[in-house]
Parts: structure tokens; C-alpha cells; sequence
């Protein structure tokens, strides 16, 4: 893969518990949306995250960054846009856009390569293939399925 | 045990991560404060949950039950009293009372039969213990140690 | 009100922080999805508690009961069916039901008598009408019309 | 202020609510962790985080950069090591190190040069003073008091 794949969305909508006192989202809870974003996009993709642990390989985080440009409110309605920056037979590099969509009604593109609404919060994730006991494995070699998957994107 | 234990106390600080819009703890964590005395009354037993998950025995909570008088604040002192209301060899019921202690340098007693501090909120757990395979499992036969120790109480 | 209203559905899929380390949805979550619950009926009924906390009302909780049956687990599909229970000029009780909808293309009807798929957790809520200043209030005085919605459902 | 502080500890224990089913804290806790440091290493200076929010003054952030190294478990007792990286009179940097204290009976420095345990998750936050509409501060105007006990770290 030479460059990122496009742009795929997920919708979520902040959730009560998601606030603090400041009267915006907890900042901790954009991380969890990244997630929700990888997971929705490998779902996309044909496979679910709960299959690939299934056959014992783990994603886990190496690096986060996270740049906060404006907070998310109690019930807006959030587009978390997500797409694969890099990859390698053991590494994999997601990039994370959280936007407010004002409009209630607007239907979103599932793929794009230019995201709609307000931007509020961007990053990017870097993982590594681990299997159940943490050791670093070949995606290529552990899942060729998926490993194929990806060099589609 | 024909009565209730004594009170146990555990202490926490009201995390920023726990207030909600309303500018008081989202109620959803008292139930995650509960768990934390649990927790550490059985500790304070001699055995931590670690090592009775290590066992392969889990405790997972079939009944919840809670009162919310006052609310928490970001910050607050609060102690966490928790006791065992009553157990057989396959279920357990611990009480739980959420304080907040004005005074910051009051030590507490951490046993007790009169709770100090405001009451906040108050409740009680049930519980089931089961293998891993979630079947239940009489617990003087899975674990005679820890058994004998809730006897003691 | 003489009897309890219709149940209201709305939708979630179990996030990967809802776990826990017993492979399941960690208990107080299911509190969360109570209020998500709360939330859309509300949305429903054509009011949004966003509006409502803008009027200057919140409706925090005074009991909550919850029913343990089986554990949901991550990134199951999950109805979340809520109704209200019973109201008053200041109080109101909701009833909720989580269940898991195994079949991933099932459409769901938004209002039912008879709640779809398999039973995990119930409970009920407890709640009171408060202003800003935490002192009960009136809903027939205070949101005339939101009473009004409510004596319609 | 020519270089970063000391390091201040504070600690905590891993709750059963902060796993995953992968056995380890859900990485976006972390984060949340790391906000416990900032909140205790100001308490340390003599004014708490409470105190600055009633006089009108946050500190959101605006940039988090996060390594994982290795992940905690349940019910580790663990470190947080926070320091003051730099600050103007608009911004401040944090750093922060989560660490993972085997010895149960250990007693840690308040203050140190040298963080004790084994290193888990490290990263940097920075942050901007913002008034209650969230329009930038200059602290040594705002809360000169505050200003003066950072400059005498």
C-alpha cells in the first residue's frame, strides 16, 4: 500500500457519561472513539475484531497521539472518520478524525476521501500484531485472509 | 454467621474523569465504588480477588440494588464502607455505604459498626460464585480457605 | 397514566472498554445503557433531555434495581428496551430491558408490546424532577409541555 | 523556569472496571491516569485543582502524546509520576510515567529524580489556561498566586 485508504465513518452520539463537569466530553473518551472507529472500519473491511481475536491475534496500541481542536457536547452527533495511514507484515498505523455533525438529517458517506462537519479532534494509532502470550507475529503468516484484506484497502 | 459483619472502610478521591454535565459523579460509578470495597475487604480477609480469579473461581453479580441521597463532587473524600450482609456456600451479599469525610485529615477506623461521614448513597450487591465455564460452584468446595475466612468474620 | 407505556427500542454494539477481564460487559455499564435507554425515549417522545437541561430541569436518580441474567459480550449486538414505568407531577420510574439480538439483520420495530431477542439484564429506575439548584420541582409547572407528552404516551 | 521539575508520585491500584478482555487496562485509561498525577502534583503545590476551577480558570488539553510499553493488570499497585515539563504564562507541558511497584510494602518518595518500578506507559500532555467561555488566560494575570508557586518549583 503506497498511500492511506480512504476515509471510512462510523456515527456514534455523546453519551451522558461521556461528560464532565467542564460540560464537554472527557477527553480519555475521544481515545475510546478512535477504537470504535478502527473496529467499525475492519468491519467494513469483511472481518470483525472479535473474529480476529478469536484466532488468537491481538492488536494492541504502541503509540497514541491525539491533537484537541474543540470539545464534543452532551448528544451531538459525532462522525469518527477513520482510514489505515501504513502497514507492514507486523505494524499498523490508523489515522482518527472526530467531527460534530450539525445537521441532524444528513445521511454520510461511508467512504470518502474528503470528511464531512466540524472538525473537533484528530490523531493517529500505531499497533502491533501480538499473539494471545504478547509475542509479535506475522499478520501475513498468522492471517494471510486479513494480510489480503488490507493490501485491497 | 447469624449477623452482619462489621464495616469495612476503603478510601477514595472523586476523580474528574467521574463528574458528569451536572457537575456530580455520573451515578454509574457508585456501582464501580462498590466493587472497590468489595474488593478490599477481601483483601483486608487475607486473600485478594486476584488470586480467588486465579483459582478459577468468579463472582459475578446477579441482583444491584441502590439509594442516592446526596451526590458526590469532583474531589470529595469519600470513603467507601462495605460489609458482608450474609453468605451460604454458593452466594454472597455484601451492603455498601458511599461517606463523604469533610474533615481531610480524619483517620478512619477501618473497622467499624458506625460508619462516619455523610451518607451519600447506599446499596447492596448479590452475587453467585461460578467456575470459568460461568457454572455455579459451592465455594466450600472450590476454595475451603477462603471459606473459612468469610466464616470467621 | 394508568398502565405502563410501550417499550421503546434503540440500539448499541458492546465497545471493547465495556469488557472487562472475565471476557463480559463489566456490570456498571449496564447502568449506562439504562440512561442511553432513558435518553432516546425521551428523543422519541420529541423532546431531547439536552432541551430539557437547557429549560433548566435534570432528573437525576434515587433508586436503581438492576437484574443480573446473562452477560453481554463485546461487540454483540444489544436492544435496549425502555418504558416508562409510572409518573407523577414531580417523580418519574422507567422500566429497562437489555437483550441480545443475535440475528445482525433483524429490523427492529422502535415501539413494541413484546420486546425481541434474548433477556440479559433488567431493571428499573427512579427518578425526581429537580432545578439547577437541586430542589424538586413541579413538571406540570416547571415544562408544561413535556408533562403534557408524557400524559399522551 | 529552566528545566522540568522534579517528579511527584501519587498512586493508585488497578480497578477491575479499568480491564479488558484481553486481561489488561483498556489503553484509554491510561490517559485517565495521567490526569490523576496532574490533579495531585498541583494538590503537592498547595492549591487544588478544585480551587482553580472555582475561580473561573480550565486547562484543557490540547495535545496528548502517548507510549505503551508494557500493559498493567488488575489490582497492580501502581505509580504515577508526574512533572511540570515547561509552562508560560498561557500553557503548560506535562510529562508523566506510569509505573508498576511489585513490592506491595515499598514506600515511595513524594518527590524524586529518579521514578522507582518498572516503566509501563509513558507520555506528555499539554494544556492551554482558558477562561469558563473557554477564551485563553494569561495565568500570572488571572491567578498570579498560582503563577508564583509554578515559577517555584
Amino acid at each position: 500500500m503506497s498511500e492511506p485508504s480512504e476515509w471510512f465513518v462510523c456515527e456514534l452520539r455523546v453519551r451522558y457519561q461521556e461528560t464532565d463537569q467542564m460540560g464537554v466530553v472527557y477527553h480519555a473518551n475521544y481515545v475510546n472513539w478512535f477504537e470504535i472507529g478502527r473496529t467499525e472500519l475492519i468491519r467494513e473491511m469483511g472481518v470483525t475484531y472479535r473474529d480476529i481475536e478469536a484466532e488468537g491475534l491481538l492488536l494492541p496500541l504502541i503509540d497514541l497521539q491525539v491533537s484537541f481542536r474543540y470539545p464534543a457536547r452532551y448528544d451531538d452527533r459525532i462522525a469518527v472518520y477513520t482510514r489505515i495511514e501504513h502497514f507492514t507484515h507486523t505494524r499498523m498505523t490508523f489515522a482518527c478524525e472526530v467531527r460534530r455533525i450539525e445537521d441532524e438529517t444528513a445521511t454520510l458517506s461511508r467512504r470518502s476521501s474528503d470528511p464531512a462537519g466540524e472538525l473537533l479532534v484528530s490523531g493517529s494509532t500505531r499497533h502491533v500484531w501480538v499473539n494471545r502470550q504478547w509475542r509479535p507475529v506475522r499478520l501475513d503468516r498468522a492471517m494471510p485472509r486479513l494480510y489480503a484484506m488490507l493490501r485491497q484497502q
